[in-house]
């Protein structure tokens, strides 16, 4: 049905933009390398006869229309931006399945009754602006357009600022929007696929997540004139914390727990730091356990520093409960495997993923696909052609019969 | 005999350049901002009737003439450069306490047999370019002229270009020198004379220290998807590896043991880090306990790699052993504190000065005075006038004695 090489080839067009040494991809929403691969992509999509919107968040949509204007779209699509040391599929083969779908639909001469959609979400990574999803969470309602707007990168720059500076400041309105049904094809960027040896993840849901600001302060003084038992020393505190962290996760199977992000100052050799701000990011697919971790991350804290000195400022920045997604949709997805015979398995989501807050306003559900070692945010992240002929294969007939009823 | 106003007076002037927020000094090592603390002094220097020379390594030298011109110079001098987040009187002190006594020499019209001499020694403090007391260090040989100038900062700008580009590369060859004697007056930079509530350090040596590189190597992946288990985490691992530092440093009394530089990479909130590059310094009064420390290092460097799978790399980049000052000036310090009825004790200096390195080509000590609290490598760091009036009047004391055997 799908034309493998044609999706592969797209996403090795893609890849180019942006491309690191490694293999992978650096592109960042709303960089200048993000406004090329989204001109890329609507070129692409233009070339496939769709309509094409921008919002006011920056989310594009290309519509191919179906045979009744009254009815809702069947949607699909992801997102373009990258992790700083990314990999090519991550995001984008979610979005290029949505194109090779429609391009499909075009050889094929198909007529839906439904109209086909896809979505590229605005700044879904969280890495440059935090948190994550931000295009799909303020079409679902959980931002509003101003916060998001607002937010900055570490150098201050404002989300507002540079959608307007790469030309994506839209004017379509982020309300009012619905789909009959919403699927994202993404790879798994985790190693239980590869591990049961399936190639379809039929994803029931995804985990919850917390992530927090961090700053603590301690006092700046002299690496070698300072008695270890009068240092406030920022930076062994943090160590405790970090450390902490990682048990807190291990001890909440199977949580997840993650210092990304961190900064030391004045980061000088010979001074014990006085300040740090870092990231923290928890998950775990049970919302009890989740709230659970974040009542031990906070004792921790108290604990660390009543015995350090160290003032530790923790903001909760984003929070979110697990998302059961919808089960005619998650139904749609596992009858397309078994129609096209492919292996398959249930599987939660370890990432977050606009399809979660899509979920808020729409029956929805995702098809995942195996990578290799299970490895993701990195830019030696792999996955064959034929691994995404699959995903996208399960996508087009779960789209199909949604869209024709 | 020497003027406190008129020392206080400089030490504020010279602050302004390159004055913080909280009442520091950001005055990094052949800045724009060192070159103009340079440049002041040595009009300063000038109009005190000294002769300058600058040499290859950017060392400034003022001199004012002895009456027999075949004598070496009795020395002081310190550095004007300081920390990110430094103070107004780290190494400021100890220039203009020397430029004190030569204007003071001149207000009493005094002729000293030896020529007097105070030196400005680059980059001492080895926070932008590491490791530290680079132009004292040169001078004495413990590095070649070469070396230093290939050094670079972490934005890869070498010291060599930085020093042409501030117009203090100099003619003078850093060999050759000599000093009858040579004392450095400083701040203590840490508690005990406070604690001691003594106005003199009678500085009889410094400690050792060993500085390190470390670069942590572990996998990139995402923070969401990859379980605890599977991760091989560089940023928990420098955890453990930080509070093993000191753990070091504490059972190896009154050593002492710092991380005070750290970068994460890709340093975004959802990537597990894979690379981390960090300094350790450790430091002791005795050699063998410092080796002791250092063997410890390696240990847990070895049991952390095998533990946790990430690769570390320990590069040792700076190392000397503690020196022990010159018994004779040792005593004329003391000497002179006795008769200007200063309070005064024996100190060994925790941290690195130009007068540790000078001291392998000349007989040499040191002048400590008091700072609040013992804080220093901070932009709080404080002293009084009177403090610093007793420091300078005691470098004049001894200065002067000898000066004139
Ligand atoms: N899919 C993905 O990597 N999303 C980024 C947001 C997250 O960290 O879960
Ligand atoms: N005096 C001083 O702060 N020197 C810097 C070198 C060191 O860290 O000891």
């Amino acid at each position: 049905t799908i034309n493998k090489a044609r999706l592969w080839q797209s996403l090795m067009d893609m890849a180019k933009i942006g491309a690191t040494d490694k293999g992978g991809c650096c592109r960042l929403a709303l960089t200048d390398l993000d406004k090329q691969a989204r001109d890329l992509y609507i070129q692409w999509a233009k070339e496939a006869g769709c309509d094409i919107k921008i919002d006011q968040v920056g989310n594009i949509r290309a519509t191919r229309p179906g045979t009744d204007s009254t009815l809702p779209p069947v949607g699909t699509g992801s997102h373009l931006d990258t992790q700083p040391t990314g990999g090519k599929f991550d995001g984008v083969f979610g979005v290029l399945a949505g194109l090779e779908v429609i391009r499909s639909l075009n050889d094929h001469q198909i007529k839906t009754r439904h109209p086909i959609e896809i979505s590229v979400w605005t700044n879904e990574e969280g890495s440059r602006f935090a948190p994550a999803m931000m295009g799909s969470g303020v079409v679902s309602g959980r931002f509003t357009l101003e916060e998001i707007l607002n937010k900055t990168d570490v150098n201050g720059v404002r989300l507002g600022d540079e959608l307007e500076r790469i030309g994506y400041a839209g004017a379509e309105p982020v309300t009012g929007r619905a789909y009959k049904a919403f699927f994202e094809t993404h790879i798994e960027q985790g190693p239980y696929l590869e591990a049961e040896g399936k190639m379809i993840g039929v994803v029931t849901g995804g985990q919850g997540q917390r992530w927090y600001d961090v700053e603590l302060t301690g006092q700046e003084s002299h690496a070698g004139t300072t008695p270890m038992h009068l240092r406030t020393d920022a930076l062994t505190c943090a160590s405790s914390l970090i450390l902490a962290v990682q048990s807190i996760a291990t001890a909440n199977k199977p949580g997840c727990g993650t210092v990304g992000y961190m900064q030391v100052l004045p980061n000088s050799r010979n001074t014990i730091p006085g300040k740090i701000t870092m990231s923290i990011d928890l998950r775990h697919p049970e919302d009890r356990a989740l709230t659970v971790m974040d009542e031990a991350l906070k004792a921790k804290i108290e604990a660390l520093e009543a015995e350090t000195g160290v003032k530790i400022a923790l903001t909760p920045i984003w929070y979110y409960a697990p998302i059961p997604f919808d089960p005619d949709c998650i139904d749609a997805v596992r009858e397309a495997a078994k129609a096209l015979d492919y292996s398959h398995m249930d599987i939660i989501a370890g990432a977050g993923h606009d399809a979660c807050y899509v979920s808020d306003f729409a029956p929805t559900s995702m098809v995942f696909t195996p990578c290799l070692n299970g490895i993701s945010h990195n830019e030696i992240e792999s996955t064959t052609a034929e691994e995404c002929e699959a995903g996208c294969a399960v996508l087009f007939n779960a789209m199909l019969t949604l869209a024709q009823i």
